[in-house]
């Protein structure tokens, strides 16, 4: 039987985060695998209220635990290695990091408790691991996090380059540059498909070097009157160093806030990474410290409610306040989705009287390569086949789209779509059914499984409790009960709302025949209907129901 | 006793949206009162799930209800009309518009059946209407709407001017240009208090005109090959317009669907605004048209749900469907919060193969004035006191400091701040309890009832009910008995937590005391509490608890 060479994505292709790509090798059917990436995304009020975190349903790899050959993780963000602690024990194959990376994912697999020796360190190209079929390199590619790595997966169908994310930064601050003749060097002899980082595809302009807004930041750190407060992902290593030097050129003492950022700045120390970073000082000395001498680097640049921006927009957070005449710098980007949080604190600390400086272009770039640096990629590497991932519906398309006016020849492939890339042109080869499952509390959901769907219900429409107790005789033991939860407590008849319930299910029952009041099932659709239609005309609204009928019977 | 002149905002100054400030004059807590905007603003499943429209609370003005003179509108969007028709009964004083903006606040009042003659109909100044201490006038300004006013608002203590929403457009399209020699006349007396938008401030370039966007449009309306389909907001009658006669020049029909759109338009026809309006063909004749020589105008520009551009990605709408080559075009800003609605339809569209040009500098111009156009106002108006409005906190504070730096006193004033303008100086004359209400169904609540916050608690939950029957010897009757909504059904111990938590629940009762069961409150407490204990050992989720306990004693 022939074999073939297939790529699946399970997450990350039409949508942006919860990366989880699958590589196969083998008959139809019996392909030898491996797993790129295993990364969660985030939930959020509007679709997964409660949710503790999205990842994404490894069922299909599940199924095919014995075919998979080792998990390769191309950098620590979230998005790439959040699932690896959730779900290393339903895969169980050895997991590939470089060091840093590793260094993170150690801390997850640990969480969980699982083993020690699950996780191999591998050191850039040329240093290659045969695994199954594949001879897979991290090559060292730039990024907003130390040691990101696109993969070398050489298949005997030939070359695959998957990106992982990237920009071209040619000074990285931390960090290894993007080396430009290395990758036309790994590419020389044909690449079969390059499977390409697409988030920043509708950015027009080339993409710019973290060192760039280096001038930008010192200046600010120079001028600012007061305290300066800085946000910016806690895994953005060179961001860190970017403003800590600033704030030691402007003589001020540097202090770290929140957790994210302090385990961060661990691994980056513990991996040696944190070279010629200016010494830091603890909350308490900070205290002691001119606030006009003081730089804090916290977490919470997207807003989040329990992070240190939030903390010290509620005001005092381990003893730090921020007052009139200090800056809060925002040295990122807000994600599409997270505004409303963000502003909330921008105004918190206007009301303080603090300086708020959010300039996405003065005091952020990028990590993700902009359209005309994908160009430079696709030539750089020169695939007969573009796959772009990491990316949502409108950017995989865009992506394809562009690289068709090159003459390249793309495919659109979501979740679930398995591509066949052995021949000249990509076809698919099957749809697998693909999907989300959430972490909610310490219990895996899946996402279709109804049970959030439940709590949105409640969330929009408000929950009605009907109690009724029914005697040995099948008669009504007094009233029906009934409590109202998240609906107003009086409607038109301006008496209380379960009044008006409890006399509209007293009536009815009052006429309901036996063969009504002997079934469970009719006697609750009643009961659950009157009590709608009651809500409905006392207040405007269609509640959810529980009927419990108890039958001393 | 003295007269004062005293400003109170009740909503729009803290935030923007739901627009409601009183002006009053007389001896101090006597004072006669005119309120300018009655708006609402628009609730989100992060704080308000469930909630239909959020209106400002009026309780202190309906206190007041015999001190009101008049209600001003200075033009017709929602977050300056929308509350008109739910609050007029409370406040029940005349209410004064233009033409256009009456003829939309009649169809609220209307809806409402408020009784005929409540609304006047006022000209342009230097029509002048004397109601109480005040002569106000409605002064042509430009914005996004037809007819926007702002307010001269002559007092014994001086001339204030409300200056509404506006922009700066010499050429906007429709309606009335900024005159702003007519300002400058209007000003040459001396002005109190410019009391100004403020929703631009952070914008540094100068607006552009509604008229600047016309070619691009042409362009796009000519070049593109399928169908186009363009949303905007529904009240933007100049966009429409600007829309519509690019399509007409590139021999396109247009096509109108979206109920609000529909009634926007046909209020500016009735009031005579809509000339030079190329004629429109209905969705039936709409299908019979050749794609490429047609142009749909919809609503739902921010993504929402039930609006015809979601209808539209999701499949049909009367008739019509979008598909390969077609183009959707916003020519629109995504209003913060709004971008996942937005991103949504987004990709629906991509998945159909559709092009979406979403390009807010190229296809849009905004209907509030930049900071520079801000300062030419000041300059006009050389007002004693800056009173920034229609703004967050943070735009306030700008604004302030803004005019400040110019040399203007300026006051940061947010909702429930009197403040008296009658010195040289502006004060703080008294904070006045403001706050939201919810229209929830057809119910107004309080936002601090708690009403929503329990729908919130559920979603992020989960709820358990437990019902427990007593029986006359107050010794419970059976077991407990529990049902859940939306939490996991099975949890660490892999049996039904249903079963889990009636096993502790029962094992509990079993051992309670004869006081325990004889209590109910201390009974309901120790059943939640064990329902939650429970739960949160089982799935980690601590969820709301619902305790029904009936008596058959």
């Amino acid at each position: 039987m022939t074999s073939r060479l297939i790529y699946l994505p399970l997450g990350g292709a039409g949508e942006i985060g919860m990366n989880a790509y699958v590589y196969g090798y083998g008959p139809k059917d019996a392909e030898r695998l491996i797993v790129v990436d295993l990364g969660v995304t985030f939930p959020d009020m509007d679709g997964t209220p409660g949710v503790d975190l999205i990842l994404p349903d490894i069922s299909w790899l599940e199924e095919r635990k014995a075919m998979i050959d080792g998990i390769f993780i191309t950098h620590a963000h979230e998005d790439h290695v959040g699932a690896v602690g959730h779900y290393w024990e339903r895969l169980g194959a050895p997991v590939y990091a470089r060091k840093f990376t590793a260094n993170i994912a150690a801390r997850k697999l640990e969480e969980h408790g699982h083993p020690d020796g699950v996780l191999t360190v591998v050191g850039p190209y040329p240093e290659t691991r045969d695994v199954g079929p594949f001879k897979v390199s991290f090559v060292p590619i730039s990024h907003s996090i130390p040691e990101s790595s696109g993969l070398i997966i050489d298949t005997p169908e030939g070359r695959v380059i998957h990106s992982g994310d990237f920009k071209i930064d040619k000074t990285p601050v931390v960090g290894e540059a993007f080396d430009e003749s290395l990758w036309a060097e790994i590419a020389k002899d044909g690449v079969k498909a390059l499977v390409c980082d697409s988030t920043n595809i509708f950015f027009k302009a080339e993409g710019r070097s973290e060192a760039s807004i280096a001038g930008e930041v010192e200046e600010l750190m120079r001028d600012a009157p007061g305290m300066v407060v800085a946000t910016t992902f806690a895994s953005n290593i060179a961001r860190l160093k970017t403003l800590a030097v600033a704030a030691d050129k402007a003589g001020r003492s540097v202090c770290l806030l929140g957790r994210a950022m302090r385990r961060m700045v661990e691994a980056a120390t513990e991996t040696g990474l944190l070279k010629d970073f200016p010494s830091m000082v603890s909350p308490e000395d900070a205290q002691n410290i001119p606030r006009e001498h003081l730089l804090l680097l916290v977490t919470g640049s997207q807003g989040e409610r329990r992070a240190a921006s939030a903390q010290l927009a509620n005001g005092k957070y381990l003893g730090l306040t921020m007052k009139e005449g200090d800056t809060f710098l925002f040295s990122s980007k807000t994600i599409p989705g997270n505004e409303r949080g963000v502003i909330r604190i921008m105004n918190q600390f206007s009301e303080m009287g603090v300086d708020v400086v959010e300039d996405d272009t003065r005091y952020h770039v990028s990590g993700h390569a902009n359209r005309p640096d994908l160009e430079r990629m696709h030539e750089i590497i020169q695939p007969q086949i573009l796959v772009p991932m990491h990316g949502e519906h409108r950017h995989l398309r865009e992506h394809v789209k562009i690289g068709n006016s090159k003459g390249l020849t793309g495919i659109v492939a979501v979740n679930g779509m398995m591509i066949d890339l052995s021949g000249n042109a990509p076809t698919v080869a099957e749809y697998i059914e693909t999907g989300r499952t959430y972490l909610d509390g310490t219990v895996q959901i899946g996402a279709l499984d109804g049970i959030v769907r439940e709590r949105i219900k409640m969330a929009l429409n408000g929950h009605v409790i009907v109690t009724l107790i029914v005697d040995e005789n099948d008669e009504p033991l007094g009233e029906p009960w009934v409590e109202v939860v998240g609906l107003a407590e009086t409607g038109t008849s301006n008496a209380a709302l379960v009044e008006v319930l409890e006399e509209d299910l007293g009536q009815f029952l009052m006429r309901a025949e036996g063969k009504t009041l002997r079934d469970d099932v009719k006697l609750e659709k009643e009961l659950r209907s009157i009590a709608r239609r009651t809500t409905q005309a006392e207040i405007g609204k269609k509640p959810e129901v529980a009927v419990i009928v108890s039958r001393l019977g």
